[in-house]
């Protein structure tokens, strides 16, 4: 056994996630690690919790970084906020949907399906039917922007009609949140998760989590103990819980908290906003450029998501011959279909710091080009 | 709200860890960040696993990266092996004992707690006992190297009484991996998880782990679902089986990882036998310096742990203080204690980059300023 350091290309990613990162959050990434309760430490994250407010457009002061990916943040608004025998309806358009029902089942929940056609939007309808044949449901639970098919969902609708019908909403932002509009607070958005590696363009391995006081007082008067301590929020409120008052709960990932806290300065001095804007221009780009070269999207205008773009491979087309073509020749990456469109479609993200002119513009040569071969 | 870049000091770490990180691993913290299914990042995976095999001394196939702090590598060892009402018998000689009862609770077992004096190792006839005790138990969970106080406990040899009585053996390395003795499977040991910011000097927030076969079939032969998600290790396995047969579960923790790797290649050029002897080289350098200073030391000699030496505070010295003291002067990081010996003792890390003669010379020389003022 004999192994050398790694050392990778510099990829252009243009996939579902991990997206492009700044020169200057891969930077903050190497600068020297300082224990995880210094007090300069401890002011740094109190400013993470600052900058996630502002990304989630929110004031909530259970606002964190779980020290851990997307799917551990999902789980840990079903853990916390579910218990046995609770009803949640969960809507379901896509491969996290379904990951949700399975959070549900294994925090002891019943999980009420409400399916909708994937590549679409969640038909409110239907949820407005399911919430009103169970008013005893405790959660209402949606994905914002579905990564495994393109589509985002009326979130502003959905919450409004979950405040109606006295349930929490749990919402999965791991691909909206710095990618689309997104407002928490006017929303009334009572958990919501994301991931560090989409728009914010931060590494991946954290999760942005934020409660409502209304599902941190659930929280509190749980009547049974939740089933994960690593993930048991009532002890991670303590330990985010501002300078000064931090008890110990484990030990926090250093390093990657830096990165966070440069994408999100780096979002704070864009603005929201702007951030939006840009996503929205480059999607108009690519869009304009794909119809040139004859390819269509999986999902309607009018619940595309600028940010990920599903598109059909075209006939007679070897998926995965295209992707090696495109990594190996521009060490351009796009992502695969997922779930139910595994080898029909292809993803191109346009996240974060990957939506700029040139991106698109080598996306849609290179891939004019593969076609071409 | 207009928050800059955080750029913090050089800190000089010899608390419990995070432990000194060397410029190469800082370094391959900040390469670029490709997809996490790009074949590259494949074969790396592939690499780390085989390093891991060498720091647990492991042929187990089932050695992978936890994408989460060593407390979640603990509950996913509890929440695979442990269903509703199997018995496990856990071994308390400091916090982490302690929080391992927490997970077999969580984890729906029963706890049959074996308590040791804080600051001692194990005792083994105390074990063999509830063993015999207890016939059914399914499993003998302890801490080897204990964080909270600095004792080692003979982990070969409570192994060994855990095969004897046909019991699985959960092992917590996290403190002691890479930094003093440790061979998996000449111990026989079933489920093993580490943390990645102590002696192997890499960045917090990732959890090596190992399982036997044994145990492997343990998880596959399960009664229930794993109440976890993210932590269901059958889910996992899949994500690390290897390259072209990987199975998306969630997005790996790219540059962490890169950062792991280049921290094992550093193991792997230095060897473990040197690793190990360097660790007890520099813990006798400090205890001898210590010694100088009239300051005593919690563990008794021969179950101290070389890179965590827990020291009582002198009479009359104040803890913060001095803490406070040489991180504003000398940046110079050393930790608090933890549980029951919060106010009474200091822990000095001497762990993987920071076990260097510069550091040791730095701390007695600074202590010794501090105990003056």
């Amino acid at each position: 056994m004999n192994f050398q350091s790694f050392n990778p290309p510099r990829r252009i990613l243009m996939g579902p996630g991990p997206s492009d990162i700044s020169p200057e959050v891969l930077a903050a990434l190497s600068r020297p690690v300082v224990g995880h309760l210094d007090p300069l430490f401890v002011s740094m994250m109190d400013e993470v919790k600052a900058l996630l407010q502002y990304a989630f457009q929110t004031k909530n002061e259970f606002t964190i970084a779980l020290s851990a990916p997307g799917s551990a943040g999902m789980e840990a608004c079903f853990v916390n906020l579910v218990e046995a025998g609770d009803k949640v309806i969960v809507c379901r358009n896509g491969v996290f949907g379904d990951r949700m029902i399975q959070n549900v089942i294994r925090s002891g929940g019943e999980a009420i399906i409400v399916d909708s056609p994937w590549g679409r939007a969640v038909e409110v309808d239907k949820v407005e039917q399911a919430l009103i044949a169970n008013p005893d449901a405790k959660c209402l639970a949606f994905v914002h922007a579905e990564t495994s098919t393109g589509a985002v969902s009326d979130a502003k609708v959905l919450c409004a009609l979950a405040q109606q019908h006295d349930c929490l909403s749990i919402v999965d932002a791991v691909t909206s949140l710095g990618g689309i509009e997104l407002k928490v607070d006017d929303w009334g958005i009572d958990a919501i998760y994301s991931g560090s590696q989409k728009c914010l363009s931060c590494v991946p391995g954290l999760s942005p989590l934020s409660f409502s006081e209304k599902a941190v007082n659930v929280i509190k008067n749980r009547k049974s103990t939740v089933q994960s301590w690593f993930l048991d929020q009532s002890l991670v409120m303590s330990y985010w819980s501002g300078a000064g008052k931090r008890s110990y709960h484990h030990t926090a990932p250093v390093n990657s908290l830096y990165g966070l806290h440069e994408s999100l300065v780096q979002l704070q001095n864009e603005g929201i906003e702007n951030r939006i804007a840009r996503h929205k221009e480059q999607h108009e780009m690519l869009a304009k450029g794909l119809a040139k070269l004859g390819i269509e999207f999986i999902v309607p205008e009018e619940e595309r998501l600028p940010q990920l773009n599903a598109i059909y491979i075209p006939e007679g087309v070897d998926d995965a011959k295209v992707r090696n073509y495109l990594l190996n020749k521009y060490n351009l990456e796009i992502g695969a279909g997922l779930g139910d469109l595994a080898g029909k479609a292809w993803r191109i993200g346009l996240m974060g710091y990957a939506a700029r002119s040139e991106n698109v513009a080598l996306c849609l040569a290179a891939l004019e080009d593969a076609l071409n071969q």
